[in-house]
This record gives structure tokens, sequence and C-alpha cells, in this order.
């Protein structure tokens, strides 16, 4: 039987959300795209996004465009802070303070108006770069606090935020992106992308991806500048 | 001895979050208002927000653009949605989908950025619309996840949402803006004030305000279209 629900699907433009997409259809949801023009350094991140909805299907596509210059304090949102072209301790600078709540926040009002109690976000506790807001706890927090902050919970409803990715490795991921006919070569991962979408091949999510394609031996469709 | 801590205090342009900066004022507390631009229908709010942040005194004033038109689903941020003009059951349309959850992100993410662990916002679950964003279990969820979201909370900090009105009537909100010194003149509650800041008379937010005052029995500054 066909799942007739909707989802609301968190759409980055990175191999890890076109794979959450992917999976999203597959179980049937019918998905509504949701991005954020938030003034990155990466734009061609947003033209990903787009590439990935159309090439998977989506109902439709909210681009949302918020200002997260405004408060700055990272290498992705703030000019004066230089990505690092080398692995730190600790959560890295490329952090973006709040980010996925955020991001959930604006699914959330999103889901009440649509009437949609599904959310997907491709957040992975495994290959990733500490951020607080990828891990388990961090999203089962949020899933209490939508029912309590919306007039949908008030109500008796409850949110699901669907986390697919979270325990798998960035092989793993690609693999089940291949299965479900994810097309890779959409997709942008690096934090400083050129405006064609040319992948540095040094920033920590550029070498997450290389290390994903390379342990599971399928070749990866980016160009790098460096190798 | 005096507090040299810094807060970010919500102003909407309303009597409660003037009484709610006035009261962090008071704490000693450095104050950095933070305030939305959301297309909201009574743009006279924001007119507001900026007159008391200059009256009250803030070490700065952030105003934040967010397209909620785009989510839209209420009475305040779809224009096809009329402000109704007599009280309903249950929760109003006059509800934004999870308005105080993107707020309160956004003043996290701000938070994080200015090493600030105190955020005000004026709440209140006595007087007040049966918003279930304004309740005492819905903020307590927000310090929770707070500390799951951030750099700040893995490292250790906590974020103290205060919430001073959350208990007080009306007439008490009022008093106590009066015994610090809040202009009331300033301030616009009305859902649907126009361009000057003219208030209809007859919505919730109005009735509310009036009936404070009168209930305390002290002059309303505001000009009411409908009395």
């Amino acid at each position: 039987m066909e799942n007739t629900n909707k989802a609301i699907v968190l759409i980055s433009g990175g191999l890890d959300s076109a794979t959450t997409l992917a999976i999203a259809k597959h179980l049937g949801f019918n998905c509504h795209g949701l991005s954020f023009d938030y003034k990155q350094r990466n734009i061609s991140e947003l033209v990903a996004a787009k590439n990935i909805a159309v090439s998977l299907g989506t109902t439709e596509h909210k681009i949302i465009k918020i200002d997260l210059a405004q408060i700055g304090g990272s290498a992705l949102t703030d000019e004066k802070i230089d990505v690092p072209d080398y692995p730190t301790d600790g959560i890295p600078i490329t952090y973006v303070p709040a980010r996925n709540t955020l991001f959930l926040s604006y699914a959330l009002a999103w889901a009440e108006v649509l009437d949609v109690y599904d959310i997907f976000i491709g957040v992975n506790s495994v290959d990733y770069s500490g951020y607080p807001d990828c891990r388990s706890e961090y999203i089962q927090a949020y899933e209490k606090l939508a029912v309590l902050a919306t007039k949908a919970g008030a109500q008796g409803k409850k949110f699901n935020i669907h986390t697919p990715l979270i325990k798998l490795d960035k092989g793993e991921i690609i693999k089940k992106g291949i299965s479900l006919g994810v097309d890779f070569s959409l997709t942008v991962s690096c934090y400083q992308a050129d405006d064609n979408g040319q992948a540095c091949g040094i920033c920590d999510s550029c070498r997450f991806r290389k290390d994903g394609f390379k342990k599971i031996n399928v070749a990866d469709p980016t160009i790098y500048k460096n190798n």
C-alpha cells in the first residue's frame, strides 16, 4: 500500500541530504523540500539543492532566505573567518551557531501549516565534524520541544524527526544513495566550493566525502582542486 | 556589586517585552535587544520596538528580517486571513506557527556568538491567547534543547531563558513596568495597528491591554479606534 503521507525534507545540496531525500521518497512520502539561502560562502550548494530536488522529485521545493551573516561566528557565515584546510581538535570553526535548530524551527513552522508530522534531516554522527546539533540526543530533545511548541502538539499530535543516516558511515551513506538512484555528481559537499561547484579537496567536508567514496571503492564524481 | 553580565532581550514592541527589558536592565544586565521584521501586518510594532530600545537603553539593538509570509498559516503573517474582532475558542488564528521557537533559535545563535547565557523573553501565560509557546513547560524544554544544540552547551555551559512575566496578570505587568519607568505610550499591542500605531481596540491583544490598565485603575495612553 502506498504511503500517501507528506514529509518535509531538509535539502542542503550535499550528499547526505540527497540520500535522505531518496530514502524519504523510497518510503513513499510526498516530499516537500526545504532549503536555506543563508548567505553561505558556498552558494553552489543552493544550485545543487535545486538540482537534487528536481532529479529525485519533490512536490514543491521552498528556499527560505535567512540572514546568518548578521549573527556571524562561523567560517561558513563570516567572510572574515577562513575555512581551515586541516583537521582541528574539538568542534571546528565551521560550526554555525544553532544552525540545525534554526533549520528545524522553520521546518516545524511549515510542517504545522502543511499539517505534516514527518520531517527528514540528513544529520550524521559517525563521519562528521562533531557538531552538537547532529546527535541523537539533540534530535530527541527537539521532538519533545516540537510537541510543546505548537498548536498541533497541544492538540495531541507528535512530530517525527527522521534521521535515517545518523548511524551510518560515509561509505554506507554513499552505497545507500547509489542503491536508490542518487546522482552524486549533482551534490556539493565542499565548504568553499567555487560558483561552478568545484571543490577545494582539503576542508573537513571534502575529506569525509573523498574517504567515503574511497572506502567503498566507488569513483567520486567530484572535481577537486587539490587531491 | 554591579552585575556586568550581558543578556539578550527579545523586544516585540508590546508592553510585555518593554517591561521585560526594564526588568533585565534593573537586574543590571547589559542588554542586547533583538527584534524581528517578519513582514507582520503590524509594522508599527517595529517602530515601537526601536523606540523602546532607545528609551530604556540597550547596548545594541539588532533587527533580523525573517520571511514568515513564505510559511503563512496565521492571521498575523498571511494577508488573506483576517484578525478576528471577537474572542474565539481554543488557540486563535493569530497563533503564528513555531514563532517563539524561531525567535529563541535566533537568540540562541546570537547568544553563542556573544558568549551570553541569559536570554529574556516576555511570555505570559495568564492574560494571553493560549499560545502553546508561552508556557513554562515549553520554555524549560527549550533550555534543555539549547544545551544539546550548541558548542557552548557541549562545553558545559547552560542557557537561562528568563520569563519574568510568565505568572503575572496584565495589570501586574503594567504596575511593574510603571515602577521601572516604562513609557507605555511607546508600546503597541494591537495585532492590526495602523502605521501610526493607532490600535483597533477589538482584537484579543487590545482587549487584554485595555483590561489590564482598567484593572489597576491607570489611564491607558493608547488611542483606540473602537472603545
